[in-house]
């Protein structure tokens, strides 16, 4: 009987060194879901690269596939229409979120935004399609329309808003979250005394330079790491 | 076996008659799906209770059991999200979907109206999830943002666009049809020779006075008898 | 000569104790120069009811006539046009300005806010044209649309904004200033825990309630008497 | 007496005769006060250098001086803040006023568009600056927001109602009038059969291509010389 125990402690073990080496193995399928910002990361410089690059560095590169999904202009009613197509339809086992400027931003600029009760229920409705799923979901609040510090930014007040809004949503459904609206804030903070509209994360207020894409791939590195 | 097929003709007979009975007896239950303009509809003067009237008086009482299910404010978003809860849920037959105004309206009234193609889409996604349950559905142009005849209201432009979407979608997915915007304008051009922005068919040139909610239980009950 | 010298001397002095008291004795006329919120303020309860009561009570009532010419809706461009006949034909000693929240507002309500590049210009012609009569200026920053204290109000970054420009106006030209955007915001963090939207200072995120005009009131008296 | 009176008359032909040659030989300044329309119009190809060639054929290129003064953007505001400094200081014989379009557009663009009512009043202080000055005025209203024919474009409800405004205006104070919203709605319906949006008469739904420019040239040319 010793022996026998002894064999099936072996092959216990066995067994779950081959289930940790298979799970080391897996490589992870990382979809960022969003807009203009998220389709410009895919780009040399853009945030997507970099966190590439710093996997790589680590030796992580084959544990992680960054795919980005972003397209312009996109809401949270477009994320909604194609999640299945150009989210799900690729079984992610993880997906970072991001999405919010052009809600607050359309208002203005096409009269169309959203009405925030309704991005809380699309958002909710998308959150809820993905957990279903069983994927991993981090949730991103969207960072800046213009950088000024003393909240002056025409969008402050809703950017603010919708961001409490995702908030929210992260704590409720035990989301990841990446606050790059308070970690914009905190950086702006720090290295804009000039109270610039651009030129320190962004080249325009809303699309992230060099430093912008370095800084939400740091930040959301760190996440998707830390799990 | 004479006999036999004669009683065999006479069950026949009976049987279709019994179920043209029971198809006549059936009531249809009717939704009325919309706005504040359906909202007020249930109101003593409103369509819909002029249309049950108008029932009463052909005889028809007991066939149609008309249900107003409008809420103010509501955009094609709206119903969506609520078209389950309030209209699926209760097993209709018919469908009148009345709903536009505020997709177009809500762009200057607060900066949250519908892309014209995010209309188009949504509308679609709800005539789909009807057509699956073989409702029969007929759908409503919206009618007017002011009654000026001679296209000088500041919606005109938008208000001819969106209903053009749901003449299309009537015409791909063979719905019913009340073109209640071009019924309207037809009215102005007879009415309206004042081209007053207001006092012909609405009381505050989108909700309905007696005369509007005359008009549009005219016509949709044309249109709901008509098979 | 002495006794001419006497006479001389005391008439001296009846002259000047009759400057004295007709300097006194003149009343200075104050104009208050706004929209809804000031076209209010001459109702039961009101905040320019308010400083003549307390006027009275300081036993100054004769010194000060208060005037209200505040008109619902009224942007920058409005006083412009109405400042010859509403304020310039009175010859007021003393004007207050209060505009602003609807050159915010109206972004989103119709279309039709104030460019702030404009604001500014706007605005510095009508200082320049009271200046030139020379009548005492007191401005004022718009207070709120919303009264949530974490800048979650939709247009906080606007209302920051365009009150930055008031207070440059201000110095630049050496008017005095009532800071009601910094004044409410410091009372909203000291009584508004609960982060309400309205009801702490305005009946509607806007308008003044009792203690918004108590407020006013108290803020706008104290410049006015601190010459 | 005779011989004196033949001299008498001599002159009095001869001075008639100078001053009809210097009428001739006086070269009227037209200037051209608009916004991006206008701003490119000085450019090959636009209008105004069209209506230079024009003027060259018919050999009266030394009568006018046609001077562009269009900034991009600009609405009726911009037009008032700035027609001292750009228009009156030149002294001109002759305005073509051509703005509406920002006015219209910027409601849903930036949230910043012109009320109504306040395009009437600023529009009617322009004219009556220039009026003053004896300057000969020919009012233009705004073309097109897109070039649907059938007034499905957004913006058509407002550019039908403000360009009645300047139709107004230009009776009202017996100005010229070229009303490019009604040449142009006329010119699409015969050459616009597609009923596109844009590539008849503009390149973007509202900047001019060169039929655009053609046809403005060819308007304004024939306004101009019908005196």
């Amino acid at each position: 009987m010793r022996s026998l125990s002894r064999i099936a402690f072996a092959m216990i073990l066995l067994s779950g060194f081959t289930l940790l080496t298979s799970l080391r193995l897996k490589t992870q399928k990382v979809i960022f879901f969003g807009d203009s910002i998220t389709q410009a990361a895919v780009k040399p410089g853009g945030y997507i690269v970099r966190m590439k690059e710093a996997l790589t560095q680590k030796g992580l590169a084959s544990d992680y596939e960054l795919i980005g999904a972003g397209i312009g202009g996109n809401k949270v009613y477009d994320l909604y229409l194609r999640m299945e197509d150009d989210v799900l339809a690729q079984n992610p086992d993880i997906v970072f979120i991001y999405i919010g400027v052009n809600d607050v931003w359309h208002k203005t600029l096409y009269g169309t935004g959203t009405d925030i009760d309704k991005f809380d229920k699309f958002y909710t409705a998308i959150i809820n399609d993905f957990l279903d799923k069983h994927i991993r979901l981090i949730l991103c609040t969207p960072a800046v329309i213009g950088e000024r510090t003393d909240f002056t930014n025409q969008q402050d007040g809703d950017m603010n808003a919708y961001s409490q809004v995702i908030r929210n949503l992260a704590q409720k459904f035990h989301c990841g979250l990446v606050d790059l609206r308070e970690i914009f804030h905190n950086y702006e903070l720090a290295n804009n005394p000039g109270n610039k509209e651009s030129g320190i994360l962004t080249v325009d207020k809303v699309h992230l330079n060099d430093a912008g894409n370095q800084l939400v791939a740091e930040k959301m590195l760190e996440t998707l790491l830390n799990k």
